[in-house]
């Protein structure tokens, strides 16, 4: 698929922050023409669709600067240098949870926006849910309030949009999916 | 959920762009602490789910920069101001494919990237399909090539991380929940 490719001309830090970098870079387009792209850096990061023995979802209540309002997720992170997302992923299961997990397994990996970001998102699957006997601190800047639903709760609230987010309406309808799955077989 | 709240101090725009802007902001957190945010803006988006009357799912190629890669997804694009989404949708399908579509229905919306930035997906599911007569331009930096492959083939995509976006993810196991509802019923 090289005759789709843009190369890079020049290449111009703007910012490097504690979570994201942004770049521009001026490119040359497949027609020979140039354009300029904008270009956010950033580490990744790692989500948990934790699920108890009574089929309920951990889910958290999070206010999110970025859209001014609180809003429910799955428990999710960026990934620290060095580190492996599934040892993100049960690192940031216990900090936000109060829970750890037997096992834990990948589901999928996705781009969460490719037009101007280069996040990478590892969608975990947790299972075997215990409380930890002593809690992990959460990092200084987040405060979370965690709640535990059944799937269909958490349906309502897609369709309520209190859960509004790409990476949990995939885990909720990945979960629908199985849930589906099993009942025909 | 008043005490999950982030007030802002101060606000520094550091960068506008043709896509997105950067800002920080000095937060006071709900303990009473100060941190900064690092916020990407971004004018929102649409994406299109268009299936054709034999249910293959119209897919394209494109160079994405951010990623370094070439990469499938479902037809999409940023707003334009004032314009609506379900327009936004109906011409980002007609340029970047050669369809348009007799039904447009909204399937959900979502932010991508919560953390970091405002992005809102609008998904819309396009049904009854035509080629145009006359074809759309393209955005003048934009280089798509267009693939049409049934679910299964979609499904195939995925595993083999050809597929790699979330919100076409999304919209692929959103497809094949219906499917299964469907051979329930």
């Amino acid at each position: 698929m090289k005759h789709l490719e843009e190369q890079t001309i020049q290449k111009e830090k703007l910012f490097s922050g504690k979570v994201i970098d942004l770049y521009i870079e001026d490119v040359k387009l497949p027609n020979g023409k140039t354009s300029k792209r904008e270009i956010v850096k950033h580490p990744g990061a790692v989500a948990v669709l934790a699920l108890t023995d009574e089929n309920n979802i951990i889910l958290v209540k999070q206010y999110r600067k970025p859209l001014e309002r609180t809003i429910v997720e799955i428990p999710a992170g960026k990934l620290e240098k060095g580190e492996k997302p599934e040892y993100t992923a049960l690192r940031e299961l216990e900090e936000e949870t109060g829970y750890t997990a037997q096992n834990l397994k990948k589901i999928t990996a996705f781009y969460t926006s490719p037009g101007f970001a280069d996040e990478l998102i590892h969608l975990y699957l947790a299972e075997g849910l215990t409380p930890l006997e002593e809690k992990r601190d959460l990092d200084e800047d987040e405060f979370v309030e965690v709640m535990e639903v059944p799937l269909q709760e958490a349906q309502k609230l897609v369709e309520s949009q209190e859960i509004y987010d790409a990476k949990t309406a995939y885990a909720i309808l990945y979960l629908q999916m199985q849930k589906a799955l099993e009942a025909k077989s």
